[in-house]
């Protein structure tokens, strides 16, 4: 067998989510599948680093199979993106020495979030952000998102299951504000729980409009009551940015 | 009447061109005076500063025209925009003190067009680029779009009718090299003729992968033929970038 690591992007405006479902349901997954099972058709121990959910993109998924067979990988690559739909693309492709699983020795997940704090957005970028008329308060949030940081049990920051493991570390979050009202949120921990980014940050941006305060997210820690959090922000500002190994 | 100039953006992807034109045909002129004519029904004298082509974007194009009416500008904004298609949007919109029209009093106008010089594009670019696998020379085109710059009769660098007045002064043309193969032409000129930025872009481009040399310019200038200058490059990688006043 060998085995290989490849680099996704997708737009996952029309997509279910990258996993895979029963039923008639586009997800990135099914689409990376069909073309896998034309070009390389005993594929097995098909990876990926991070289960991103309806509507959220990735800029750089990384995914990781087995074959028996040798593919030219320029070739591959380039086969693979002319079969596969436009809102998906193989960035890069390596074959390994071993048996990498792009999931199991992931180490650490960045994701990011956009929010345009303008009364307009840009038609280049609407796909890809939340738009909030309020002025948010950047400092605000930039005092908030520092007590995010370090391991925490979040499950108020998500929406699992009441017996989940919910401690995680989050080792780096950040915020910057560009031209034209774009913030950028940037946020990495080692794995994340479901809805765990877009709990914080719906916290963060409720704390920007002054609509909660910073002492709201130590109660939340202690109290694990999700119901007393933000609502989750919406999927299309978040991206996948980048997985570390 | 007052007099109003504002500022929009598009993604010109699904339009067949800003103009107006008979039939069930979809422009952004005529998206615009829908919205118009329910907001600012007694809209006169509407003009626009550059008639962008079918599949062409712009990041700036500026309109401008006169009503009876005397909106309050931040609320108008606001219904424009919710009014019109999401592919369109005003960014901003003030009133003028006089007769201002976006044609007439434009001095200069600036297009900018993205290549993606790499074997895969990234999915959130591809409407707005135009991939080329082969190396390109980007030191070979840096040198030969020095050539353009100036007066010249573009007759050959255009699709103009023969009689159309040809002569045309280029006053800054430049390419940039970014991440990932990116490469961003960007020229500026107080008009274009019909598909002038288009035909140079192609020239540019065939001259990047050695399949035409800079004497050829110089020819097309004296020939005036149209038929020895490159194709007209695609639509999807052109934007209106800016208008001068």
């Amino acid at each position: 067998m060998n085995n290989y690591r490849a680099v996704i992007e997708y737009d996952g405006t029309d997509f279910s989510g990258f996993q895979i479902q029963k039923g008639d349901v586009r997800t990135v997954q099914k689409e990376i599948y069909k073309v896998l099972k034309k070009l390389l058709p005993d594929t097995k121990r098909f990876s990926y680093a991070g289960r991103t959910d309806a509507g959220v993109h990735a800029k750089n998924q990384v995914i990781s199979f087995d074959t028996g067979l040798e593919p030219d990988l320029y070739r591959f690559k380039w086969q693979f993106n002319c079969m596969v739909p436009g809102d998906i693309v193989m960035k890069s492709v390596i074959g390994t020495d071993g048996f990498f699983d792009a999931r199991r020795e992931a180490v650490s997940r960045r994701y990011c979030y956009y929010v345009v704090n303008n009364n307009h957005c840009s038609v280049f970028f609407r796909r890809y952000c939340v738009m909030l008329t309020n002025e948010l308060d950047t400092k605000a949030m930039s005092e908030a998102l520092k007590v995010f940081k370090g391991v925490h049990d979040f499950a108020a920051f998500s929406n699992e299951d009441e017996e989940a493991f919910t401690i995680r570390e989050v080792t780096d979050i950040s915020l910057n504000r560009y031209d034209e009202g774009l913030i950028k949120f940037s946020i990495e921990a080692n794995s994340f729980l479901y809805n765990m980014v877009r709990k914080i940050i719906g916290t963060l941006l409720e704390i920007g409009q002054d609509k909660r305060d910073i002492d709201s997210i130590y109660t939340a820690f202690e109290d694990k009551d999700k119901t007393k959090t933000a609502k989750t922000a919406p999927a299309r500002g978040l991206f996948l940015e980048s997985v570390k190994y």
